[in-house]
């Protein structure tokens, strides 16, 4: 069985609190690079992540806290990225050493911006590590709930199933249940897709559609999605799975989303500027839609909701306007 | 074309009601049997029905109400059905007028009790009406937002395509869309089973199971659908159709669902009595349930969430345990 060795989380917001908290029961250690100094000396004093998921505590002693990304990578042998994926590049830019023998693990739910790639061919592609080290983390799974240790799935795909296996067993306990997959970029596309369909529901939402249309609109973003998913890789995929309906499913019903309410907002007439003033963040679904739109360009699936959300953002088109055309394409 | 003649309503809730606010809009006339003559002399007092959708305004001159089913069934030739299943037998037992040469469009989403037959089925072995003169009316609908003139998608299903095609243009306007299926058993059983997984929904709810979880028993109970309905009739069909998925997701996800609120109050500790007698009602997927694993006894089709929700309504199994075993059989 392939040894994952000593595992490093590679960022410091909620999914990644989640993730080290699940890795570090079951290996008793980890690495932990977070950017800034003052993030880490706090952590240490409080004993628990001073800005997210703050009620989940940690041993201390068992984490080895840097923000010089050379020395995680130097000593580590996994290593999971859970950063915003606007910020990947910048995190990578002091590297030094080699990525391409190490396990790189993406739990990112992301876009790399301006090259347009999930972040398995960015790895891939600039880093050169082989496909068979790059695994991701999938499944429904709002942050705030593992962290209540409320049951929740996780799916690791990796090409070597033998490295997904021994992931999703550092990842498996009594509240995480596992499985494993060979779809490593049908699921880091669909999870970047929910976001784009999550704001898809909250901008009907903001309109005033009810819960009839929203249905049909989800039940029309499976259908979406997995067009967009045969042609990108066209392997046999369950797509009612978890990890791709399942994601979809907790993320564009869940109140919680932060793609969902930024949908709302601009359904209600939000600029889109405005709504992220007064959300004080950005929704990852933003940046999201965009890349979609620039990779469906050489792709040419029919995806209607993609580019509605698109037009709606990116080209100021009202909100009333589009999901009315959407409403006509559905069936 | 089709014609589908005098249009007639066959029940009295909000389902009957919501429908016949659509048909009469677009026919100017319908007929429409209720059971109680008072509740007919109210609702033409007060221009509504005096106990459900009560905003909803009819002008009463285009009705012709009649207590009387056979003066109905003699007087028209496009007969709705739209009560609760448990009520069906009850209603036609007066009947001496048959049936065979009507249309017979079923919205009932229940299966009749005793036969355990889909009324489809119900209406082709016991009253010999061909199969090409009935019809069913599914997708997500909750009956408050179609008269809220919310826009609704509904799916009208006929082996006959052409009369599933004239009645659905009765039911389409500017806020009901409406397409055209031949799949009427697959839409019937799966709108009773969607109630069935609705409870199970609730019932987590109530064992204070996440969001993260509920999108995976959601997941599963789609596949649990398909692989039934595959087996009772293996027809190409998309289940991610609105008529199928959107129809569950409608059920399982609205707060407005009886049946999940009853499986809620059952997943808090409520008995299967109290949680009736509290709701002042009885969930039709608590008939459903019975039904379905009747039927399933003779296909032994793979159904944990069913199996599941029988054992908790019928066995008393406690909640607890029961969902403890589903979350292991999930993926």
């Amino acid at each position: 069985m392939f040894d994952c060795g000593k595992i490093a989380i590679i960022g410091g917001g909620s999914w990644a609190t989640a993730i080290a908290k699940i890795v570090v029961n079951n290996t008793q250690h980890i690495g932990w690079y977070m950017r800034r100094d003052d993030s880490i000396e706090k952590f240490r004093r409080l004993g628990h992540n001073p800005s997210y998921l703050t009620s989940v505590h940690f041993d201390v002693n068992q984490i080895f806290f840097s923000s010089d990304i050379n020395t995680i990578v130097e000593q580590y042998d996994t290593l999971v990225f859970v950063t915003p994926s606007p910020y990947v590049k910048n995190h990578l830019r002091k590297l030094k050493t080699r990525l391409r023998d190490k396990f790189i693990i993406t739990a990112i739910k992301g876009i790399i911006p301006d090259e347009n790639l999930a972040c398995s061919d960015y790895f891939h592609q600039v880093y050169d590590v082989p496909y068979e080290n790059i695994a991701c983390i999938g499944g429904p799974s709002h942050a705030e709930e593992v962290a209540l240790e409320r049951l929740s799935y996780l799916t690791v795909a990796c090409e070597d199933i033998e490295k997904a296996d021994a992931f999703s067993n550092i990842l498996s306990s009594k509240f995480i249940k596992t499985k494993t997959s060979t779809d490593v970029l049908g699921i880091e596309y669909s999870s970047v897709l929910k976001n784009v369909y999550a704001i898809a529901s909250g901008v009907c939402s903001g309109l005033k559609y009810g819960d009839n249309f929203q249905a049909v609109l989800i039940s029309n973003a499976v259908q979406e999605m997995n067009r967009f998913l045969s042609t990108v890789k066209d392997i046999p995929r369950n797509i009612y799975d978890s990890v791709y309906l399942g994601d979809l499913l907790v993320t564009g019903y869940s109140n919680f989303s932060r793609n969902r309410t930024f949908g709302t907002m601009i359904g209600k007439g939000y600029s889109v500027k405005s709504a992220q003033i007064e959300m004080e963040m950005i929704a990852e679904g933003y940046f999201g839609t965009k890349c979609m739109k620039e990779i469906n360009r050489y792709l040419h699936v029919n995806m209607p909701i993609l580019d509605a959300v698109y037009n709606i953002l990116y080209e100021r088109i009202s909100p009333q306007v589009e999901i009315k055309l959407l409403t006509d394409s559905f069936r």
